[in-house]
């Protein structure tokens, strides 16, 4: 149940701009399968544009860190902020990308273990350590 | 500004249980150098135990992912949360462990984007798609 | 799936605290409908009505913020606290009180943006400039 | 560095308003002191009054939770928000209403590690189990 | 809908680790009721040992905060996470351990006020009183 | 303290990227202050470009919304995600934009109502109701 209605693929095919990306997803991943977040975006075709170009540029462009590791990097901030959707894709993305069962297992506890010394420090209110600075 | 008092050199040396675990953080990780969080952890000597170990093992351990893309991953979670400390520590950790710039350029990157759609996604509240699911 | 029963109407008449807010409720808005938080509230009478006074003397008195932009405001925090349940009672208040689509479509992004900006800024760790300071 | 200025004990005395509300305050909890959220609040003497008197009437007044518990779960929920102001002050008031340095050394435990399942359970989306069901 | 298959009894008793580790929460709890969290993490037994241990030495060891005490901060901190199926396990658990409808009741009223002066010191940067300094 | 350097106005003109961006963001906010968060970024010219168009498309282009209620949504959000430097940078432009002392009152009032009831309607997981359905 979302706060808009999702575009159907009848619907994206009569307006221009959202074919337009509509498209440009279907090309970039290599599949007809246009999952609900850009269906649920589609009602704002520039906010749609904006969101998949810099989506694309982020995690299908070259770089320094393979696609796997982009997309645990995704499922792990996801997770912090308690976005179940996303939790969803980007784990279905990661196991795409060649994740593992033990990766995942792994990622999980660093995730945890996160989770945990992240609230043990702000309870305790650590100062940091001057060694850690690297600023100017 | 701490809740709680750092335990010095000094003080850790006069009580055994924590002067084993800060042996024995000194011995896993190679260097004399404690961090502020064990200090203030350890005027709860079982709590400081429980910690460092459920740590040690899910960081130092071997695994499928490399140390660095383990601290990549706690850099991801401890933004999320909001932990300035631990952004800091393991940010240091990651870079000694081998993080480029250029690493952590993407990493910025990525974790931006997430906060990104994450927040269109609950704003948005997207329903998840039937093709992720995995479970029985 | 709630961890106290919600108060039906049968129940809430019986009770003199419950009927007076529910009252209240009913005369503030102007409708017969009573949403599922002040039914899962109504088991602490007390606490209901703290609740309530205190939501109506912010959303619903006269003030220099206009009823729709109080409800983006709403819709905003409760996007960054994850909270499903109030983005959709939210963004129902803000369409009846005269949110576009348009409007709502800008909202997404701003509220996006803000998301992705704000993990920027903590993973970065970027110290506030002295520009900013308004304080004694 | 606040993004208002907090209020002098001067100024406070030449607004009837909040001088009203620092006087209850001090009435209330038996000292003169005036920490800062009051000061900062002050400028909006309506949202001062609202908010001292919310508060007051849910940790000051006789219930069945008594002061220390509350103390120590009003660190809980200020932890996982990231508040330091807020671990800070309510650190102080936990000590003042008895939490022994055993119990704070329990609480941050408990807190470590309901951060490291919160993350795990939203890692895994763990369905809930119908046996936890009370709703009608 | 999980990430992950939730194992069953049938496969858990097929897999030594994950059998001693279902076995330990059943003596400890005396309940035969194994909760989904434990079925989730059980495909990474070694994960599942992990976390079942922490859990246990934290929440089921004698010390001296009782066990409901322990459940009401278990569901403070998980509610701010936004972990539902957090809230309702351990809401379910407060209740096992005595928790009254009284006690619930304000328990939310102390959860949500934390909720909101959270907010206002946040929005407002108020600075933390030197009045509260215990560090050294 | 920031986990990069920041880049300062020798380097910023030695980098043609950087230089662009820095010209255009200041071209577009007509000042010559160019706030940390742009230092900051600017060791990765690519997502430094990224991230400023993204900004300038959704706070500096036409729209429905007024430059004053877009800076104070972002204040919201900012707020609910504990991000100090966006609560500081983000309430310096909605007073640059026209936001009144008044207003910032009512500002913090709705912030901290929304924390509040997110967290109980959290806390009681209070399902939907159908009247809010939208969706399709």
């Amino acid at each position: 149940m979302s706060t808009v209605k999702l575009m159907s693929d009848e619907e994206a095919e009569a307006n221009a701009l959202v074919k337009a990306v509509f498209d440009d997803i279907r090309a970039t991943r290599g599949t007809d399968f246009i999952n609900n977040i850009w269906r649920a975006l589609a009602y704002d075709p520039a906010g749609l544009k904006r969101t998949w170009e810099h989506l694309k540029s982020v995690m299908a462009a070259p770089g320094a860190l393979d696609p796997k590791t982009r997309e645990m990097i995704y499922i792990a901030v996801s997770t912090a902020n308690g976005c179940s959707y996303c939790v969803h894709s980007h784990t279905a993305a990661a196991k795409a990308r060649g994740m593992t069962e033990q990766e995942h297992g792994e990622l999980m506890q660093i995730i945890g273990l996160a989770g945990m010394t992240n609230h043990l420090v702000t309870a305790l209110q650590v100062p940091v350590d001057p060694e850690f600075n690297v600023s100017n």
